[in-house]
């Protein structure tokens, strides 16, 4: 008889599992046995609420191992085809230099990093973001550039927002060229009916017709047209309104730059700056504007200040605007951005340089105006007298012709009505791709010769009035590391500056950086994922389309709804969608009215703006000293808003990390009243598999991918938002103008520009659920042990603010540091700073409750890392008290001159406290010392000393 | 008219060439300036010879740019088919982890590092090596074990090779089990033959008739039959011979260890621990060993030792063995190793840990053992009666409609004669596979259940007696990283402690450290290069066909040879292939006696102990002060030698780094008197497009593709030393007698196991050569610029010690530190121990001539990297003064202190120079400063007090 185990017990269903959660059995044994407990399930009993507990594991299809579940995406992915996609529209080819894609988009020193919000350990990508911006910058021609916005249409949305928030106009139309790509003008309607703007969507020659407080102008247009944007920008000013600009930022490196034709704000895709196409997302967007509108800018921006040692250091600046400050009065709820994207569209800036974009940019308008002259030579008529690179085309009766012989190219042309056909070239077009668009177009007896016509005269592309003169990119950064060696090791001094999941935890409160597994990478970048333009025919995206339906099949059997919007690229932007979706059912049901949305004032910052920006009325909901929402003043508000109550926006479980017992009877009360429950999806990782947000009684809640389904944070981006809504919402929805949706009613609006979003990175997501399956709840089950652990293990030394049932927290737990702060001097963000010493990402500062610290661990560490920060946090309360004792000085201690850097130990050292104490407090330390690269930075004044380009070099010696 | 170029000035013939060179073309005019040059051309004209300069540009195919190689690439890869290969016979499908494939296979932080010669900037790699030695002595049941060899074959030959160095015995024979894999067999042939021992190929179980040095044994053999080895390893000990056994890594998890059986040497592959298959490498061979003989074990050993603060410090042990001390009576000329594979083993045993790995064993012989139950069930009859994962079947008449059957199901089997067919099981397999083969062997109608079986009793695989009992990795290191995210920060660990082309130039003399492009890197991970077996039917392997020919007609364009032979896994082992070739060829013409080989006495202690290797009497020839052969001597020995001279071996440019004027009358003489001229193709870097070595007078060279050809160095391998040789010498390279190479004589036997070497890394190198076609020349020029630029700029501080016409030296030149030495008591060591201070990985240190340093800087270093390097240097020569003039005691200064590390800092500081001085002597170290994680280590110390497995965690706390 064999001795080994039997196949049967070989079997491993939990090989994934294993790899994704921190602790095995026996750690979370210790760990229990630390809380006094027996088992998990007990922990989980005395945690979650009975009556909202989910009795039935997850309806999901048994957990695959990970080859079996990467050979089952493969399999889907097969049934993608990779076609040439010369639908231009804002999507276009591009190579990502091969350095990038290892070395950025496949790291994750890079991923895996959270948006830098400590600095002191984020310059590496705040300069690649501070890149982004001076290219931005230059190529726009404006003076202020932010580090990226989700998309082109949303930024435009932002433009018209801007505008609104700073022209002197009193009007309340705003003016789209009408020539916009369709995504945009569908979205900017989504964002004006909401904000209750009149959207004006006529041929810009009609501009002067209407009195707007703005405009958005497309250059070149999305048929191709360049339009000498001066007379309309003139035209606008005059009345004191804003000129916005969406611009090709490659045509801007042969184009005059909108800010030196008058335009106030420019807004754009950076895709073709080296990012896939990705069958929609995710790329950055870019936004310039003028000095004077920098404080009314959407989104982030990067700044240079200085450190505590008056060298040059970056940070995010001017935090604190429009959702933070202005809450429910914000017209902008941005949160997250699309660093990594940004980050990789700034280095193939750094990569090519000035001359090699040009190179290319000129490479594609010199195919194009062959093309164009090819074709007119047979008598093709052209739309657009101008080009960059895009030509439309009446071709009338020979439509039916050209597409079939396009598609037996396996080419992908644009499809317009009246006989019209578009095609726009990029970076990946060579004479041969001339060549077979001569044969598509004209058959193959063409008699065309690109060499023969190259050496010929060509039409002019660009009009000799609007070529570019003015230089760019001319700092050094973007002139320095041409040879791949010299790219390669600045991208690699970039990524050692910086702090990411891959050297240890980021106890981030709210964020849930969890593991991002290799195998849930992997899928990205295969090119049947990667290379698929947005609007191909459905027929070439069948792998997408099983993948996607699996997900939402997934995604709704986890949350308990009955239909999934996949539009929405970021948490916030999910709000947005469902408020929309609600504000429209009670609209179809006569209740238009409907218009007040309840917040518990512990709510997050986007909460109220996005509200505002669905068109709602914000009220404040008081919360008790628990944490929880004081049902009474829920009651009163409710009773007060009677037939004008909208919904109520609820997280959960709360910001304060605790599962509220009345969760179910809060959500009665809004039924009651006729309102709609929105749930912030920002804490789900504490019910998957333990309850669901449609069972709690939510009518719709965004599910942020890029915090429970393992999306990377990216170091600020790209996120995911889709919404779950049920039933009765299921048809108010996004939509999307060009590709339409199942479900939704076609003619809903979009909120994204893509109609799945940021779909090249759903097999992440898709990967995560595959291989755990029902099994999530164990990760759930996890999360909620390891934050009990921690907050049991430091209550002793930082009192818990808020704890639920039996002293329980959910998956995150607040630290109160007032206490000490009162009595020591030492602050919350000294505390953060110090961890950097210890190698340690701070844990969430001040949110939601100013001065104090909130700790998410998440599943995935291990009981050695929690127990290695629970002794760092514990050293620095023995710190503290030397403080308090009067042992170091209250300004002179490691405390309060973290963090420590070399410059601290080649300088003079005359402090109370040793070397050793400063940069070694633990073995950790010693063993896999990391260095934050600057001091602490200096936040005053950088938001005095705004500056937002490169630096000089010289500086950086100073 | 349009403004913008026309196409055919746009287009970019020298796309990658500008990526692969450091200097931009301004760059390259400020370096000839600074030689008093105006061209490149006239750098050439002054530095190689005339009389062999190319006066043709190469005859290759024009560049293409990265994308259209890659897609030329892809679409021969897309000619391999990957079935499903239960070949065995050594090569098994496996499984890389994820985390490891993105963190160490395609992170240039490890594959662009350098052998650890340095180890204070090494001290990740080293732990990685010593983790896999760890391995192998816990697997074999040896004490010592060293951090991999070549492949298994070779590992078996070195195995013999040791057996006659240590043995009593006085035998001059040598036994071996028949059932060894037949590509074991031959390269042990090729091995004796040359070493002139009698061969005896025979069954185990005559073991006892031969009287003998040594035997190799196989455990399981090679058609799955587990022998009880003590009997056979009594009657080996009896006659005072050595028992050699190759063993099955996976296997050993489950069988009692050869060690405890009392093995004195054991080999094998480390293959399956993660290592793709690859169509035969390169993958790792381990090597074990009784510890009495360490000082006799080939390649390299990490030994841990202690560093300047008596602190734990990993580092090569025994450095100065064999071709070091015994040059010419060597029978071992192991250098290059399979470091970057060895550690992806190593890591793949760190990640599954002792229980995943029983596990991952236990499920291969479980599945054997169903399929053994159900063919029997069947009447199926077995030849070997026990098995592990390896089954050989009596099928008879069947055969063919079996193996019809199977390729219908794309699963290769292991045909063998009379009838049978074998079949080996793997990672990869599952139930799913044991029921195909059943339908394979039985037919559809087999009505076998796979769960059936396993609940019933299944044959005894493998016997009581040899059912392992001992336990193996139970050091902390196979038992803390098994989550994802702990891996993942264990991997980045270690690689942050070491030095990479990623971080810094690493100018080694002699190595050609280039850029290895991230686009020569991508196509070795496509599936269809990586997961072949190598002994596939050849039409499965067309894609590698193609690449493989297109590449050796290259090969042969740049060198001028007639064929190529892939076979050598390294340039030792092509010295040894092209040595062997020389000698059956004065055989074929009755030549025998020609067995003298000359050899300069700069060589490289590879050449003299390979020649000693491949049977032949080395003698040496002067060289005069200038580094040159001396001619005279040269003739002298040829005169004297007579019809005895087999050849010279010669290395060109020479290691002394300059082009030696008088290469064809060397050449000539060689030839004059009957020999064969043999090149070391080391140095081939400064050839490429300027000169051939056939041309110049070669008959046979080796060409390093892991030098010349940009495959990365992986930390001390792999390397590829495939042979070039004029038609005359053809017939004589290694064929393989599993898959017949075309052109060698068919009964030839190999030198390598695999038919053409290390395939999988055979894309790297047809990448260079595709996407710089004739441009190749321009390389060249600019490694030999930067060298001459780097002699020029830096010999005023140490003296040039060599240097040819002109004054110009080759792609390297050599720095002598001695009289500086002697002045000031600083050596090369101390200059390169505080080159890391400054960031920089040392030069090559005293090779060829002791108390030098020879720079190599290549022509992939920026212009300013040359400088940072000069400056360091420079600055170097400037504290080398201080201590000249008694600034700093000659015993307490930056440069004997060096390197420093942190421990310095939170030490006391009591020196005579500043912590400033100490860490950050340059601007560089100051923004990006590099930190070496142990002190000094002390040498005499690691070799004194041998310990080469894993240290207690303890241990590195002190």
């Amino acid at each position: 008889m064999s001795p080994t185990p039997s196949l049967a017990q070989l079997q491993q269903p939990d090989a994934f599992l294993r790899r994704h959660l921190g602790p095995d059995a026996a750690e979370q044994q210790a760990m229990l046995a630390v809380l006094g407990l027996a088992s998990r399930a007990e922990l989980i009993e005395q945690t979650v609420p009975p009556g909202i507990r989910l009795s039935e594991p997850l309806d999901l299809p048994a957990a695959l191992d990970e080859e079996a579940a990467l050979a089952k995406l493969r399999g889907y992915a097969e049934q993608n085809q990779v076609w040439t996609s010369l639908i231009g529209m804002g999507y276009h080819g591009t190579f990502m230099p091969t350095v990038i894609l290892r070395n950025v988009l496949q790291n994750p020193g890079w991923y895996t990093a959270y948006t830098p919000y400590q600095p002191e350990i984020a310059q590496g990508r705040l300069e690649a973001l501070l890149n982004f911006q001076q290219l931005t910058i230059d190529l726009t021609g404006l003076a202020l550039a932010n580090a990226s916005l989700l998309d082109e249409a949303t930024a435009a949305a932002e433009a018209m927002a801007l505008a609104r928030r700073v022209a002197k106009s009193k009007s309340n139309r705003f003016f789209v060229d009408q020539h916009c790509h369709p995504q945009t003008l569908s979205v900017l309607q989504t964002r004006a009916d909401a904000f209750g703007f009149e959207l004006v969507i006529d041929a810009v020659d009609r501009l002067a017709e209407h009195s707007v407080f703005g405009a958005l102008l497309q250059y070149p247009d999305t048929h191709g047209e360049i339009h000498d944007l001066r007379p309309l920008i003139e035209q606008l000013h005059a009345q004191q309104a804003l000129a916005c600009v969406s611009a090709d930022l490659l045509g801007l490196l042969l184009l005059t730059p909108p800010g030196e034709l008058g335009a106030d704000v420019v807004l754009g895709s950076a895709q073709r700056f080296g990012v896939p196409m990705g069958y929609g997302g995710p790329h950055a967007a870019y936004f310039a504007c003028r000095d004077e509108y920098k404080r009314a800018m959407p989104g982030r921006i990067i700044g240079v200040s200085k450190d505590a040692r008056g060298n040059v250091a970056l940070r995010m600046a001017l935090q604190t605007r429009e959702q933070h400050i202005r809450r429910e009065k914000a017209n902008s709820n941005i949160c997250t951005a699309q660093v990594l994207l940004a980050n990789i569209a700034s280095c193939y800036a750094v990569y090519h340089g000035p001359q090699g974009l040009q190179r290319i940019a000129q490479r594609v308008q010199r195919l194009t105006a062959i093309l164009a002259a090819g074709l007119a030579r047979h008598g093709m008529a052209r739309v657009n007298q101008h080009f960059f690179d895009t030509l439309t085309l009446e071709v009338g009766g020979s439509q039916t012709a050209i597409i079939d012989s396009a598609q037996a190219a396996r080419i992908n042309l644009r499809i317009l009505g009246r006989g019209r056909l578009g095609v726009s070239l990029d970076e990946t077009c060579t004479a041969a791709t001339v060549e077979q668009l001569f044969a598509v177009f004209l058959g193959a007896d063409h008699g065309l010769s690109v060499a023969e016509l190259d050496a010929g005269e060509l039409p002019e592309g660009i009009p000799l009035a609007l070529q570019r003169s003015s230089g760019y990119l001319s700092h050094p950064v973007f002139n320095s590391h041409h040879s791949e060696t010299e790219m390669l090791r600045y991208l690699k001094q970039l990524e050692n500056k910086d702090l990411a999941l891959n050297q240890s935890m980021i106890p981030l409160g709210s964020c849930t950086m969890k593991l991002n597994a290799s195998s849930e990478m992997i899928p990205i970048t295969w090119p049947q994922f990667a290379n698929l333009h947005p609007f191909v025919p459905v027929e070439q995206a069948q792998g997408y389309r099983l993948m996607i339906d699996e997900l939402q099949a997934w995604l709704c059997a986890i949350t308990g709804f009955d239909a999934i919007c996949m539009q929405p690229n970021s948490g916030a932007q999910g709000e947005y969608a469902g408020l929309l979706a609600i504000g429209k059912y009670h609209h179809s049901r006569g209740d238009s009215q409907r218009r007040i949305c309840l917040i518990p004032a512990s709510a997050h910052g986007t909460n109220p703006a996005s509200a505002q920006m669905a068109g709602m009325q914000v009220q404040i909901v008081e919360c008790d000293a628990q944490g929880n929402v004081d049902l009474d003043d829920l009651k009163r508000h409710a009773l007060a808003a009677g037939e004008q109550l909208a919904c109520l926006m609820i997280t959960y479980p709360s910001t304060h990390g605790v599962y509220e017992e009345s969760i179910r009877d809060i959500c009665a009360v809004i039924h009651a009243h006729g309102g709609q429950v929105y749930m912030d999806g920002a804490n789900l990782n504490a019910q998957v598999g333990l309850t669901r947000p449609a069972d709690i009684g939510a009518d719709v809640a965004h599910l942020n991918l890029h915090k429970t389904f393992c999306i990377p944070h990216g170091g600020g981006g790209p996120g995911m938002g889709p919404i779950g809504v049920r039933a009765h919402l299921a048809a108010f929805v996004a939509n999307h103008p060009v590709i339409t949706l199942d479900g939704p009613e076609p003619h809903n609006t979009a909120v994204s520009a893509a109609p799945w979003g940021s779909a090249s990175i759903l097999p992440i997501s898709w990967m995560y659920i595959a291989m755990l399956g029902p099994q999530l709840r164990e990760a759930s089950e996890v999360a909620i042990l390891a934050a009990n652990y921690l907050a049991q293990q430091l209550q002793g030394a930082f009192p818990l603010l808020y704890s639920g049932r039996n002293g329980r927290v959910a998956h995150e737990c607040i630290l109160d540091l007032r206490p000490l702060k009162t009595q020591t001097g030492i602050s919350e963000e000294d505390v953060a700073k110090r961890l950097m010493d210890y190698g340690f990402h701070a844990p969430t500062m001040s949110f939601p409750v100013p001065g104090t610290l909130m700790l998410e661990p998440t599943e995935s560490e291990s009981k050695q890392e929690l127990d290695r920060f629970i002794e760092a946090m514990l050293s620095i309360r023995a710190e503290i008290a030397k403080v308090a004792n009067g042992d170091w000085p209250a300004d002179d201690n490691p405390l309060k001159r973290a963090p420590h850097t070399l410059a601290d130990v080649i300088g003079v050292w005359q402090r109370p406290y040793s070397l050793e104490e400063a940069l070694t407090p633990c073995a950790h330390a010693r063993a896999h010392k990391y260095w934050p690269t600057v001091n602490r930075v200096d936040n005053v004044y950088g938001d005095r000393n705004l500056h937002c380009a490169c630096v000089p070099v010289a500086d950086y010696r100073s």
